[in-house]
């Protein structure tokens, strides 16, 4: 295998993607704002460009990996979009809104190339490991041709039929659950602690059992001991996936108190000048609340 | 193995626990308010009496599962704990609040006999599955004695040590956190739907990837099709469990908002005479709000 992929964003979910494509033998040409992140990537023989659309091949593919809405709007210029042109696909694995999705959809289909929504579930471990899994919707033939890609560093891909946006609201959706699980178990492991009960204790009974999954076990560890380093995603990211998620539930009527209730944690977390932890430390507010 | 147990209640709970009981051997007397309940179990060889207090042998094992606080109280007065008496050990499985169990406990210990509190995580399905959990804690000498008697018809036992409170505030905990995860599921498929994305699907990739337990694949279902029958669980018992752990909370100083916010909602769903549809119901709120 061959192929070149242009690739542009290397976060911290970015990079190790942008890797495991390198090692299944494809021919990465990558870009990021701040050059020296690639580095690492030149040595595993990746090609490093300057400028997002020097890395871009007509007809080509390119997988996107930024940070919010705004940077994939300004990468994805008019000018970038149209130089990917016909027969072109966009990959794009932010954790964007859906409108954005949408909108941006709307700006390849006009200069022939495709938008395709395909965020990932996985921090960077498991995406090394190759355990993520990914909410994929757009046009069907573009999907049929980047699964192969994808398939190869996660476990699994769901489709979400053809609206481009559609992946994206998953995507957000599991965000939410994933962030309203993180209050559980800090409201929970508090009440149970301020009894007399080990946060570790009522940790281990219930994770071993009602919630033997990996987000209890491996973000209740984190909750359990109240300690949230090193960062894997960074709480301002948090508050701007919840955000989203608010803005596209309003935006379809959909009320969601439990959303405003982890948003306003998020927002207290950061007043509490939390923004150098993971974005799990949002849990740590039940604590602070019990004055634990 | 011909182990005299007396048995007390026989709700949704207590009649397949009594059953897994006479299965393994064990001699059961039972008693239940409405006698009738207990006729499946005549068949099966237990033998019924018409008061609570007709069950208890002294010195000997009374496992109950009662509805609530003031049920509990009620059977176990001042006389039938003094019937079971010096050696005697009660295993009390019911829902109660920390505080319930510690008075009790005292009053057990006036008379000589002992108070273990024993409440299991299991809907009735689970019981006839031998899949449920107990979370235990009470003396340690007549933990060891009741251990074997539970761990015939329970997956796993988790010892919180000899506060006879312990166990049910894990019960409680645990219970509130599988309530807000019917909420949490309540909103996120509702925003996904509004989307136009179904709610089976959303269902689908998140219980088979981040949140792979049994919680939210088997509650899942019912959240997916917002269809909430049988009853496994009534609603005013969710409500009286929720209530019971934002007193205890409260008692230790704990604010919990997503505990208020599933209350809520169990209020809401009893004024829209959902009485009689499954405690998980509560999630059926979310789609009320959005209008679908």
């Amino acid at each position: 295998m061959s192929e070149k992929i242009a690739f542009l964003g290397l976060g911290n979910l970015g990079t190790p993607i942008a890797e495991s494509l390198i090692n299944a033998g494809y021919e990465l040409t990558v870009w990021n704002r701040t050059a020296s992140k690639a580095e690492p990537l030149t040595k595993l023989g990746a090609k490093v460009v300057e400028n997002a659309i020097d890395a871009i091949e007509t007809g080509g593919i390119v997988i996107s990996v930024l940070a919010d809405d705004a940077v994939v709007e300004e990468i994805f210029s008019m000018e970038l979009v149209e130089k990917l042109g016909k027969g072109g696909i966009h990959i794009s694995m932010s954790t964007i809104s859906p409108e954005t999705s949408r909108q941006l959809s709307q700006i390849h289909d006009w200069y022939g190339a495709t938008y395709i929504a395909a965020p990932i579930f996985a921090r960077p471990e498991a995406v090394v490991a190759g355990v993520g899994n990914i909410a994929i919707s757009g046009k069907a033939a573009a999907k049929e041709i980047v699964k192969p890609i994808l398939q190869g560093f996660v476990k699994g891909i769901y489709d979400f039929g053809e609206d481009p946006g559609a992946a994206n609201v998953v995507k957000l959706a599991g965000n939410f659950m994933i962030a309203a699980s993180l209050e559980m178990m800090g409201e929970a492991f508090t009440m149970a602690e301020k009894n007399g009960i080990s946060r570790q204790s009522i940790y281990e009974m219930l994770t071993q059992t009602l919630f033997a999954a990996p987000i209890f076990q491996n973000y209740g560890k984190l909750v359990a001991n109240n300690v949230y380093e090193p960062v894997a995603f960074k709480l301002a990211l948090g508050l701007k996936d919840i955000n989203l998620t608010l803005q596209t539930a309003s935006d379809a009527n959909v009320p969601m108190p439990m959303a405003d209730l982890i948003r306003n944690r998020f927002i207290s977390a950061l007043a509490k000048k939390r923004d150098n932890l993971d974005w799990s430390a949002l849990a740590q507010g039940a604590s602070d609340d019990a004055g634990a």
